[in-house]
């Protein structure tokens, strides 16, 4: 199978692209940059370099013998994105740069992916917007046109429920009101732009595949924690990106961080927010069994990708344990909230979809713990304490 | 009161100015010329030249003495927005040159508002999403930052909805699900782009209600007919834009000029299509009643702005039976359904908020049609019939 994937050099799409690679399937990639130059622009640090994205497809294919074609571009541009299925693409890199033909899947990573960027000012509230916005809409456009069949697989968010007072399903609820019923997609109320974003993607697919049939799968995802999978701990030059700050870090791999450099964990408000979690590696899992089943024309399949739930407290208590037993002096300080949030709430998401198709969920265990501290101690020393908070507030 | 009109140049944004300028208030207009660029670039033409919209500030200010300020600008530009708020704008017309002051109301019409424009192709679709958003999260970020206690009306449209298989209440829904409640936003589903764009305005607006304490209104209007109101009719040179055409026009107006010129009234399908409209001057009662009341600190006030509901049959048997006592040989015709959509479908919408605040509908009789069939017919002969039909599927 072809498969095409958008925002290809992030933490998720990298490792996304060689997992698929190495089961066998032709894989492109396609990127811009922007985290990368978020960055650089924020001057926030990641836990270690990682080569650019051709140098990383280059070694890639040295190791394994694959190819992982890598276009650099904007997918804002619709002609840019009209060209990854017209065939008049061009490689940045690839060992053979004939086109691989029209994807049968698209697996869409491409977009703004943090809440506290998107809050801390205006512009980059705009940038969040029309970046993921016009991405998901191009490609909407160019599946009705050029690739109809194509089966697109989009990375959406938990966080798009936000915490109502009633248990959260996998997308959709069944309303019965004033004697008559429809199902409606589950109501979306997030707490930040660019989980707004997030549901605006959502409104935007449900209409694409209401009108032109298109096979959509939204993932609703809740934070990744992890740094490695099989086909990162091949070689060092083959990680993923990692970052540790407030604005690009997820909280577990940050709380990490925070820990191995005797930065308190920083709790805000009460610390009774409670989100599903799930393991970098099972986010592989996941995409890889969207992928393998595939939506039906017209369908929007959603699942809600978490393996299990934690409040702020909860993370804070498990990390700063074994980051004793490690040796680490932990502190946890609890903040004024920077955010307005429930700090305490009900929680009950539904997240079963997933594990039906087959996912074999890794938890947060002491063993998986103590794996990433013992990543992040070997980087101990590139650690940069002055960009763990930024103080963002909403 | 001050109040800032978004869009000042439209179809309703005009008639709106004027309304609340003769009521006393300060009015300031700001518009890009989006509509009237839209329509010379799709050549679709209007029943009559309109004057350029500091032409018509100042034919207002000559005949009443009162002051319509104008800014002519873009405002998805941040920067122009904020100008508005923070004093440093420049009026392209004013009589008084000084800033009128952070409005206490702004009307947001500021969007592209045609559902056939946003489906001709994929980049009036970008244009229709990053125009309509931006603007609108601009707006947000100004009031918080600038204008924290200033009032926003914003028109959203009954579209948002769709057409689902339950009653439509005003803007929420009280769910009871596996014995708990809540109470969300009514699920919305659109049929276009632009009124996906408009589901998603309310998405950000809810984000920026619940986050930052904004007072807004949003009112779910439907379709507008009409050509007069008491300020339009007040000199020909203060007519406000009026569209005939498949993109622009809406369809009780078309269907009008449809039946002067001899070009059958074309039905889509079965034409079971039900929808709620509303004569010009209840937008204006309605949108007058809502800045009277405001919203409280904190809250999204959603008002379903319709007047009456009918099927896409019954408005043009209705209008097919004046045009021939008045006349015209008008032909019903029956077209293959260039959209998709259910042509025979429960609607069952609510309506009763902007009548409980006081507004006295204007319904679509006999009376209203022959007033709108006299004056298209003293402009027959600029009726271009090329116009009317563009064919834009979807």
């Amino acid at each position: 199978m072809h498969i095409l994937i958008l925002g290809g050099d992030g933490y998720l799409g990298w490792p996304t692209a060689m997992h698929f690679s190495n089961l066998g399937h032709d894989v492109t990639v396609v990127d811009n940059y922007f985290r990368r130059d978020a960055c650089d622009e924020l001057d926030v640090g990641m836990l270690f370099a990682v080569p650019a994205l051709p140098d990383r497809a280059k070694i890639w294919h040295e190791l394994t013998g694959k190819e992982i074609k890598v276009v650099i571009g904007d997918l804002t541009d619709p002609e840019i994105m009209r060209s990854l299925f017209d065939g008049s693409v061009q490689y940045e890199w690839s060992v053979d740069s004939s086109f691989s033909g029209i994807p049968e899947t698209v697996v869409h990573y491409a977009e703004q992916p943090s809440a506290p960027y998107s809050l801390m000012d205006y512009k980059r509230a705009n940038i969040t917007i029309s970046n993921n916005l016009l991405v998901t809409n191009n490609l909407m456009f160019a599946l009705r046109d050029l690739a109809p069949e194509t089966h697109m697989v989009k990375l959406g968010t938990m966080g798009e429920y936000g915490t109502p007072n009633v248990d959260i399903e996998e997308g959709w609820l069944d309303v019965e009101h004033k004697g008559r019923k429809e199902r409606f997609l589950f109501p979306r109320q997030a707490s930040s732009i660019y989980h707004t974003s997030k549901i605006m993607d959502t409104d935007l697919l449900w209409f694409g595949v209401r009108m032109w049939n298109l096979r959509v799968t939204d993932l609703m995802q809740g934070p990744v924690y992890g740094i490695e999978t099989d086909e990162t701990a091949m070689d060092p030059r083959l990680r993923t990106i990692f970052n540790y700050d407030e604005v690009f870090g997820t909280v577990i791999n940050r709380f990490v961080v925070q820990s191995v450099t005797g930065y308190p964990l920083t709790v805000y408000g009460k610390g009774g927010q409670t989100r599903g979690y799930l393991n970098i590696r099972d986010t592989l899992q996941c995409v890889t069994k969207a992928v393998e089943t595939t939506a039906k024309p017209g369908e929007l399949r959603i699942y809600n990708q978490i393996m299990e739930t934690f409040s702020v407290n909860e993370l804070a208590d498990k990390i700063a344990n074994i980051g004793r037993e490690r040796g680490h002096s932990v502190e946890i300080q609890q903040l004024e909230n920077p955010r307005k949030e429930a700090e305490e709430h009900y929680y009950n998401p539904t997240y079963q979809g997933l594990i039906e198709l087959g996912v074999e969920p890794h938890y947060l265990t002491d063993e998986v713990l103590n794996g990433m501290f013992a990543v992040v101690e070997e980087h101990k020393d590139a650690i940069r304490k002055d960009v763990i908070f930024k103080g963002i507030k909403w």
